[in-house]
């Protein structure tokens, strides 16, 4: 049971990094085609944002391009909560394995 | 008694996704008329502070400007943090069940 | 049991606003004097620092401005922690006490 | 048993503040370098973005600074989430203690 508990909780961190990966990789091409930047600078602008750094440096100055940035901000702050979340789920089942003797 | 669970804590996401768009809403409309800017911009100016990115392109230039932004940050991370408690509180309750055995 | 604990999370979370309060007049009066800025600016830098947002449109200048602004950050993220796991802790007990029927 | 509790969770915080001292030391260098700004300079840029905050004062000029602003983001927020479930594994297993009476 625990290794298996284990390998389904490498499983969610894979599929949440993907998802993480697939979404940078979206938005960056989105607003690359919006805000007329090169590939580099959009991914950049991309990682940035969903890590809610936002240097400003490189910002959108299209309104499609606002709307891009607002929802890599929504996207940037949910898949976070999701690997908070997935962590705290394994540290909670790993705690609870201790606390009730599931060895 | 899961789905029962399952429904409280979509609900729960619907709530707290609502309280986020109200109170960007609410944020804007002061933001636009404190600032003299347009609801699109004070909107934009609204998630991307609430989601605390700040990437400083629309920064607050009145008093009372800067008031509504320091409640709109303290508002932001409360219900981000809100959310990542949801969120957790339905995993833990899953993880729960599954260790207990209610299926 | 169940009346002192939710006493038990308001004095927790009234105890936590009170340190964030407390550490972000702290950190303002320390801006104000070494930065030569008024404390109001000094105490919306404060906060838009603390709430990891940095805008960008107050930063240090000096050394000590900076180390200030460091010790801010660390802060602000830490007493967000706190937060965090204090909402966390406080649904983990009302579902755990679901789940073991104690009402 | 309580006492080792506590004292592998310090040992875990010790630990994960360590591993944030050790990659920010470790960005700072890489900046420095890359960017040629002094230690000091490139250290604040570290803590600053590793702490999500980004007040976009010193932002990387290169592409290779720019990677490694976008490792450092992916560091800082992984390392803080580290933080959050160590604190959150705190508090479940005091809570836990207490729900169930091991004293
Ligand atoms: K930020
Ligand atoms: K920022």
């Amino acid at each position: 049971l625990l290794k298996l508990k284990i390998r389904v909780s490498r499983n969610k961190l894979l599929l949440i990094a993907t998802v993480v990966l697939g979404l940078a990789l979206a938005f960056a091409g989105l607003f690359m085609y919006l805000e007329g930047v090169d590939f580099f600078t959009a991914f950049y602008w991309a990682i940035i944002t969903m890590a809610t750094i936002g240097y400003g440096d490189i910002i959108p100055q299209t309104e499609a391009g606002r709307i891009v940035a607002m929802i890599a901000a929504v996207a940037g702050i949910s898949t976070f909560t999701a690997l908070v979340s997935i962590l705290a789920e394994y540290f909670i089942s790993s705690s609870l394995r201790r606390m009730t003797g599931m060895h």
